[in-house]
């Protein structure tokens, strides 16, 4: 059988987060693999609630380890390394990146315990990692964090660009411009380029994107403008950003003050690797707390509404020693990610009740996007010529339609969602094979899968409420005349105003009086027929059948 | 002690749903009470999951039944006549409103059984409905659902103008159109207005609002531009736009087929108040399938993305003998209210997978607002010139908005949030009250506080899981040697690889070996050991305090 490349998402592709994708050569179920990227994505209420992270489920990488290579972080965003310190023990094989990402991923290698020294930090192109038959090449891209590459991956079939997370941008304020001379040349060396691996994220945005560059003026006018404290949040891990805003504060004549642990997490990792220069003093909370309003500005963490953020407890009250009052300005120098908006619209009602005035970039004047818009993402077909385009870093939507943006230009393209196999060795992509994959949830300490069942439970509690019955059979094999029946989320009366739980009860009590020794014996048939009645009963009281837990023990038995 | 004239919010300030605003006029404590509109919001799994509905608390109004002389309903939205139905026999007092509010009025009494001799269906002005001391006008205004009116409330301190929900648009296709000329009048009449309460909802809009008529040939040229059958999804309440969509699709050359209880129940009930006329013939879904895909065009409920309206049962699959396929084509004709991201991007990314090209509004082409925008509230405020301003109908930022848009053009304005009673018979409002309200939810077919704990249960069980202890004591005042575990939302195991509850089990027969007499024999302090240790025993295992329920069975006891 004749060798082959193959390509496999095991996160990212129909989804925008937990970005995880395989790559592979050789014998078919033999090939050498690499895995690009290690991310996470976040929980919500309304489909996992409690859960802490989410994590692409490897079960596959893991039952092939001994066919990976290395892993390759793009750059270092939450959803391209957040599972690396969690996950990196069921693959136990290097890990290459570029210095800032390096900087970050070591962090989540600390917090879990992993070897350090599996982290390997390397140069971008010219500088080439070998990995089994794969040379790769880290080649710088712009985007919202410092820093971020795409990945120049050769293979015998032919060679992959695999564009990570970028936007055209040639002024980008901190890290490295888009640079097309240099993709000019990469996509004329050889025999071209065979596959392009492309971000997806913004192809319904129309318009050409905008430079980083672009902010600064009306960042500054904007400051100018505010007569008492201001207040921006952005995305923490976006250096650029929190850079001009600082800089805006500093030519308004503030103090500036950097508010929250992860803001200040990332512009240290910057200035130590020497990504950032040049960032302006700041100033502690206290010594903020302590100048005249108009001469203070807070850079602070929780443009999406987290809970326990600066953002967020400002909103609510005093932070640090620091209260919002009337007349101070809060500006979001960010855009909300769909489905942040409930909290986001918490934090400025929460600030309006204070006083503050309120400013958001909804018309773009105040936050540029870090991803390639549909005219961007053209641009980059027409310079890269790709044979194949493969979407990735979207959710099906987004990938469809860069398909079709795709194919519009004669371009093979096919949508390959998570757990699907294709084989990129012939013209056009061939779906070979599809594997088990999924989600793994990080709850308190425990990863659990996300079909486990726990959080099925959590949801139907949340939605139907909890009626626990305790059943006690005797010695002789009688139940106790008295069920004991507890509820939890369920309202306390219904229809016949008396309480739930003693209507549930009495019925269960007639129950038992009269029901077949056989029944009672058997715990099956018992549990089944005390689950049904409760449910009864409270249907009929409240309108509504809860989750019904059944403790029966027989003081026999034992 | 003077007569005053007051207003106090119950439901609609400080946020967008569940409408419902009382005037009172007379002597402080005894003033005779209007109440307008009474309206429903709907829960989300963040805040209140497994609530059907919310309502404002009308315990204030209750416990006032006998000052109040009448309920108006300005227009048939549910968040203005939703509770009505539920809520009615707390008032017992005449309900007004126009016919074809007063037809969607109807179906809610009649749902629970309330009088419906009570429902006073009333024409718009020139017509006076006479209430204690008010002297009330319907006056047609225009907005996202036929016969929205504003209220003329003539009382002895002076004229208030209570918008409702409106928008300027002079070409609304269905009902009546905004009337300057007639609002110039309203305005000049006697001593002018003395208060202005008015809708905030779009004050943050900062160009001027569109009329519905501009949708007509957008709409058309999208019709005739798709190939493949045509699907649109608008409110169902938006009859203006599903006359719009109908005439389009006909115009097209298209059988129209109507999918969705709420849209066919919204049409029959305009078609028989003569509100509606001209709407094209529609034909069944078995009809629909029956046909050519190019020849049928649906039209839709659920561009919220509700779970179980028709958008969502075409995302997932076929629906009444309906199925999607590729090329066909999808229109949302809608906005996506803020918090109802997901579910939207769920079904996209479901139509997506099928193949079906999208279509959104987000560019305004194929949608327009049904409230004033900021530059229209300002027109009206001209119009009106009020003495005082009192935002409604907002989230706490709009009000405050809304109010310092009022101020700066010299009118007294004021933030007035649900509870708060203000005076407003003097030249500016003035706080004279705080009274207790908040929200009502219907569970099922009961209604429970929003403070009684239900909910605030279901949430706790939801994030942290719940463990179920069962401990039996005998007849000697000693614990059975076995405690029963359960758990239900938490992981099986955790650190130590062994199973969660046999875990928990394990050091509860040791605490109860070895416990003091004194605390078994005390269920408070037995329970509160148990429900210590378990959780101790959980954190240690997965990281996490699940919420604890204790039953202590005493085989002595009874």
């Amino acid at each position: 059988m004749a060798d082959r490349l193959i390509y496999l998402p095991l996160g990212g592709a129909g989804e925008i987060g937990m970005n995880a994708y395989v790559y592979g050569y050789g014998q078919p179920g033999r090939e050498r693999l690499i895995l690009v990227d290690l991310g996470v994505t976040f929980g919500d209420m309304d489909s996992s609630p409690g859960i802490d992270l989410i994590m692409p489920d490897l079960r596959w990488l893991e039952a092939n380890r001994d066919r990976l290579e290395a892993v390759f972080i793009t750059h270092g965003h939450e959803d391209h390394v957040g599972a690396l310190g969690l996950m990196w023990n069921r693959l136990k094989v290097p890990v290459y990146c570029r210095k800032f990402t390096g900087a970050l991923a070591r962090l989540k290698m600390e917090e879990h315990g992993q070897p350090l020294d599996q982290l390997k930090i390397v140069t971008a192109r010219p500088a080439v990692i070998e990995a089994g038959p794969f040379r790769v090449q880290f080649v710088p891209v712009s985007h919202s964090i410092p820093e971020s590459a795409a990945l120049v991956i050769d293979s015998p079939a032919g060679r992959i660009v695999h564009s990570g997370d970028f936007k055209l941008d040639g002024t980008p304020i901190v890290g490295e411009a888009f640079d097309p001379i240099l993709w000019h040349d990469i996509a004329r060396e050889g025999r071209g380029i065979k596959v392009l691996t492309c971000d997806s994220t913004n192809v319904f945005s129309p318009n050409p994107g905008r430079s980083e560059a672009v902010l600064a003026n009306p960042l500054l006018d904007f400051v100018m403008a505010q007569k008492q404290m201001v207040v921006a949040t952005t995305f923490a891990s976006n250096v650029a950003r929190l850079k001009t805003l600082a800089d805006a504060g500093v030519a308004a004549g503030r103090q500036v003050c950097l508010l929250g642990r992860a803001m200040r997490r990332m512009i240290t990792a910057a200035v130590e690797t020497g990504i950032l220069t040049n960032f302006p003093n700041t100033i502690s909370p206290e010594q903020a707390a302590n100048l005249p309003r108009g001469q203070v500005m807070l850079i602070v963490t929780g443009s999406q509404g987290e809970r326990r953020a600066a953002s967020a407890q400002l909103a609510r009250g005093r932070y640090l020693g620091l209260e919002l009052k009337e007349g101070d300005s809060f500006l979001f120098s960010s855009r909300t990610i769909p489905g942040n908006e409930r909290p986001v619209i918490r934090i400025m009602n929460g600030l309006s009740e204070k006083g503050v005035n309120l400013f958001d970039a909804e018309d773009g004047t105040f936050h540029v996007s870090g991803h390639a818009n549909r005219p961007d993402l053209e641009a980059v077909h027409d310079l890269l010529k790709p044979q194949i385009l493969i979407p990735m870093h979207g959710e099906h939507m987004h990938l469809r339609e860069h398909m079709m943006l795709g194919r519009a230009k004669g371009i093979q393209s096919m949508v390959v969602t998570n757990g699907t196999m294709v084989d990129l060795t012939g013209d056009a992509p061939r779906v070979v094979d599809q594997v088990d994959t999924g989600r793994v949830y990080l709850d308190g300490t425990v990863l659990i899968g996300a079909m486990d069942g726990v959080v099925r439970d959590r949801i139907r509690m949340a939605l139907n409420g909890h009626a626990m019955v305790n059943v006690i059979i005797d010695e002789d094999e009688r139940p106790l005349p008295d069920a004991w029946v507890e509820t939890m989320g369920l309202p306390a009366q219904g229809r016949t105003r008396a309480p739930l739980d003693q209507q549930i009860e009495a019925e269960l009590a007639e129950f038992l009086e009269r029901a077949d020794p056989r029944t009672i014996a058997d715990d099956a048939k018992l549990e089944e027929a005390i689950r049904k009645i409760t449910r009864q009963v409270t249907m009929e009281e409240i309108g509504k059948k809860p989750e019904v837990t059944v403790v029966i023990s027989r003081l026999a038995a034992e």
